[in-house]
């Protein structure tokens, strides 16, 4: 039976990957690294540094280029579906080409490969199709959103209290659905646009969390978010990317 | 300057541990372990032997006893602030009479400290009493959250689709307020008191994950809440404690 892990990574730290994430790299005879293009470089880079610390000998490295996602249709589950549908291709290549029998190949993921990623529901396409047949197992990662709680040294959850988890998109859309609310895959900058709702509202922001680069900013939204705004704007503009997440608290903290 | 690490250790699973939170370990001259009594002896023991594993000798261990907490009441909030307050006063002695100058100090947490811990909240009532000068770190962990995913090999979000992190009491209360609802801190079964409402919803349950008694049980919730709550109330009976979580997701699943 051919055996693929999908690994949870941590937020950008290599300090996060877990002892049952370094004893997974170890277990692979072959790692999928799909390449995001130019932009991406330092995150493939990372992965990379990941597997020449924790592999053994001898590994092979398969690496692939991510396809293209149509960011431009409003039809944002379909094109994320069809994106997947390629996704889907290059994991059913990946174990029918590159693994042999009874070979285990591993796919690093950045965070937890539960939390707003699609390598899972990638892989879970592969199975359905049913061309090839392999068995596979997930290894949790420090989400995005405990390391942006840890660096702000803040709980997500009030005593007793729910958490919303959601998007940019649906931000904008439903505005803050809770008191505490944790925003991902925000490329608007929605938490500036939530006009006199915003003044009921507290932001922790991060991004590029547990790197060298991270950026933290904490304050009253009407305070930080202009701010928020430009450091993210120069931010990825220099970089080519970034990667960040908040999380709104209504006001009072306490 | 004294210092304070607060160590998120996973879920159950020694492995769970990062490699910062490795770090972070041998990096303490003392650690608080805060005993919850006969019945968490298992827990107590999986943090010694993390220290024993990855502390740095020469060592301390200075042990206390949790405050009781009056789970009798109707005023949960109120309850858990009185038994917060103890439990700042356990943190507040650590660090005056067990740290020295220049020392650091560890608290092992489960899960994220972030998530549905109180270990943050006593951290910051001890800094506002003033009585004692220290700086804190928080190092993330691998929720149960994450681990109970892995385990059942599904995403946490469906695509671009909001996330609901909730408790016990207030499932009961409100029921799923969004199609996929993670409930902790159920110590009712109210997966298993939703009417007809639970014919929509499909459920992954774990306890004690990531550990050699770990349980998982999922399907849909009229076909498995009554096994669940059997074995829930089996194995609490059998080990003394239980801490399980589950994941409420409206059908259909894709």
């Amino acid at each position: 039976m051919k055996r693929i892990l999908i690994i949870g990574i941590g937020a950008g730290d290599p300090d996060h990957l877990t002892l049952q994430a370094v004893k997974a790299i170890g277990r692979a005879d072959a790692f999928l690294l799909v390449d995001k293009g130019a932009v991406k470089h330092d995150l493939a880079d990372l992965r990379r540094d990941m597997i020449e610390a924790h592999g053994r000998q001898p590994y092979r490295v398969v690496e692939a280029r991510d396809p293209e996602r149509d960011r431009t249709t409003p039809a944002y589950a379909s094109a994320v579906e069809t994106w997947r549908s390629r996704r889907a291709d290059l994991y059913e290549a990946f174990v029918r080409d590159e693994l042999g029998d009874g070979e285990t190949g591993a796919i690093l993921v950045w965070g937890d490969p539960g939390l707003y990623d699609s390598t899972l529901a990638g892989i879970e396409e592969v199975i359905e199709r049913g061309t090839v047949t392999f068995d596979h197992e997930v290894v949790p990662g420090i989400t995005s959103v405990s390391a942006l709680t840890a660096r702000h040294r803040t709980n997500l959850n009030r005593v007793g209290r729910p958490v919303h988890v959601t998007t940019g998109r649906r931000l904008a859309q439903d505005g803050p659905t809770a008191d505490d609310v944790v925003v991902m895959l925000d490329a608007h900058c929605a938490f500036a646009d939530l006009g006199e709702l915003g003044e009921e509202f507290h932001i922790y922001w991060g991004a590029y969390l547990g790197t060298p680069d991270e950026i933290l900013v904490s304050g009253p939204v009407p305070e930080v978010a202009e701010r928020i705004r430009a450091l993210r704007a120069q931010a990825r503009d220099s970089k080519g990317w970034i990667m960040d997440t908040y999380l709104l608290r209504r006001l009072p903290l306490t």
